[in-house]
């Protein structure tokens, strides 16, 4: 087990009707917000006009940086930390999902340095030593970005898509509300769902002794996801099961979890390169891999951890072999994934074939070899990619 | 289901060999620093040195106060804050478990008024605006209160024993090393885990709407002292089975379990009439009345948590007919306390006879209703007591 330090002091209010504490935490920081948002659903929802509404009482002077895309680009950094400098900004304010959110922690810290953005993506990778202060409002529950002080952009010129980590990016407040969220499509909710659940199992397969007490946290989180995200695409308005998908979103990645254990992604990695390459929805894209790479990985060394979370996660009867408990495991939540939630399983079914799979197995390992729950090199990646196809 | 406000911003450094980060954190403070201890352990298990070589190289001015009594005292408090005035402290330093950690909160708080600080716990219930700054340095595992914002006092020459949370008091930075906690004894170790399981209990116990997730948190956490706890009586330097008890204390109380509830506690109010009385260790006194508690607030309106327990902590067959689950949930629990840890499983065994009961019992109820679980009157606390004898 590691030593660890556990530091998350974001401040959230959680449930309906609490936006009216949002003028005195801006406050805190400064008179001049930035407000970022997306393609426009707050407005549908009415939320644009209640965050307005409170921004005007508690007279703010407030710019607007709409149109940030799903998987969030770079343009969109450089053009909110331009407009940061340009204004004078003194604390931003991101409304919506986690890539409002992710590109808004960049335009924070492109605020505070004279360097291209891109800067702390590249091959430079540019200190993050500051950013202007961040508060959230969250509309869909997936990416975590709400509690985590981390990232990911993209860079159409180049193809790349990355992610990052920074203290200083950590939001200081988010308002999570579960009924923001009832206007989220089945899809969306779907990939969400995938994108938590994938949160959670990259930090779980890990054969390093740790910490049961999270071990046990990881699979009740596990057991949440599978048990409302049906709910919530049925009824779309249910607020236990809004609520406990949004609250399971911000713990599944907000550092917890990892307390004692090397962080070791791996499907995260080789998603990204399908989203860099083909824009597709990063949850989508983590349904189809994250069974593929597990089943790549199960072998006599690993098949303990495959035990564990057929049993604890699927009640798969622990008397069975092993080998066949961690295939019941792996098939339970392909069927979660492809039956239950109904997404695509294949990559063929959105449009990708084998073209780039060379190249993107080679990103995927950055360096060489991609350290994660077991080490993979291209190969390794291109395979998973062809059992994925 | 409530909305609730999430803000624990305590930093934990957890593991071996953290403390070379203790200049560092004291200095952000200022440099005089009031090291608070109970009875000595510390310096038994070297920690006390360790702890000076730190403070000698960071060149930090150091006042001591020792010889904080467990159920610490309001005398205790009283000097604590009268030496932060004294001397001007800067921060405190509190090294120990709970009864330390508690008694330094109020020390802190005391320091910022003019008043006797036994006006925070009396029925004056003094506002607790202000605090000088806390680092805590853990070395039981129990009672939280290294991430959380309560204490709770005793006042001999009254006979009370209280309880007050105030964010001022929240530690800013706690050191969880469990290392530290090797030379507790099985007796204290048992004790601890009673406690922490209380905490989860009185909020796991609980009619309203709630967090699913959170319900899954809570199991995993009474898994853990369950499985973890008699490794540690057995094996005291067992660094998986410390570490585990470790950071479920603090998770058992910070706050997060909360989530979504209204506050609402039976046992510890009913507890601290005995330890105030009898001054008993606070954990025996929990799993004591526990299990009785428990039993008096079954009934055909509560039984479906009982059973949610039962099946989810002890593996009960779900199959059964819910009494007859709940009854063996109890039971199982009475068997964990009194049987696997060992603990005196009547107050008659401890030395305490029913001479208190009614005054106790109405102590306990305060404004006249005990509104926990189950609402209760002194005539059935006074129950308690007796099925407890």
């Amino acid at each position: 087990m590691n030593n660890f330090v556990y530091d998350i002091p974001v401040k959230v209010y959680f449930g309906q009707n609490q936006l009216h504490h949002l003028g005195e935490e801006l406050a805190k920081y400064g008179r001049r917000v930035l407000l970022t948002y997306g393609g426009g659903s707050i407005k549908r929802i009415g939320l644009y006009d209640e965050v307005m509404k409170q921004l005007k009482e508690g007279g703010f002077e407030v710019y607007e940086l709409s149109g940030i895309e799903p998987n969030p680009r770079i343009e969109s950094v450089r053009e909110g930390a331009e407009m940061c400098k340009r204004h004078g900004i003194d604390v931003l304010l991101a409304v919506g999902g986690g890539s409002t959110i992710d590109a808004t922690k960049f335009m924070a810290a492109g605020a505070c340095v004279d360097h291209d953005p891109w800067d702390f993506l590249s091959e430079k990778w540019a200190p993050i030593e500051k950013a202007l202060p961040i508060i959230s409002i969250l509309t869909l529950s997936a990416t975590g970005s709400e509690m985590d002080s981390g990232g990911v952009i993209s860079n159409p010129e180049t193809q790349d898509k990355i992610g990052r980590m920074a203290p200083p990016m950590l939001p200081k407040v988010s308002f999570l509300d579960p009924t923001a969220t009832y206007s989220v499509s089945k899809f969306q909710t779907a990939c969400g769902a995938a994108d938590m659940m994938s949160h959670i199992l990259e930090v779980y397969f890990n054969m390093e002794q740790d910490l049961y007490m999270l071990d046990c946290f990881m699979e009740g989180m596990m057991k949440t996801i599978i048990r409302y995200t049906p709910i919530a695409m049925e009824q779309p308005d249910n607020y236990e099961a809004r609520a406990n998908l949004m609250w399971t979103s911000s713990w599944a990645i907000n550092g917890f979890i990892d307390g004692g254990k090397r962080q070791a992604w791996s499907c995260h990695p080789i998603e990204h390169e399908l989203s860099a390459y083909y824009d597709i929805t990063h949850g989508l894209g983590l349904a189809i891999v994250t069974p593929r790479w597990m089943e790549h990985c199960l072998d006599e060394t690993t098949v303990s951890k495959y035990v564990q979370f057929a049993v604890n996660v699927f009640g798969v009867d622990a008397s069975l072999p092993p080998m066949q408990i961690a295939r019941e495991g792996i098939s339970r939540l392909s069927d979660f994934f492809f039956k239950t939630l109904g997404l695509q399983s294949a990559l063929s079914e959105i449009g990708i074939d084998r073209t780039h799979f060379p190249i993107m197995a080679r990103k995927a390992c950055g360096k060489g070899v991609l350290k994660g729950f077991k080490h993979l090199v291209p190969a390794d990646v291109e395979k998973i990619f062809e059992m994925s196809l």
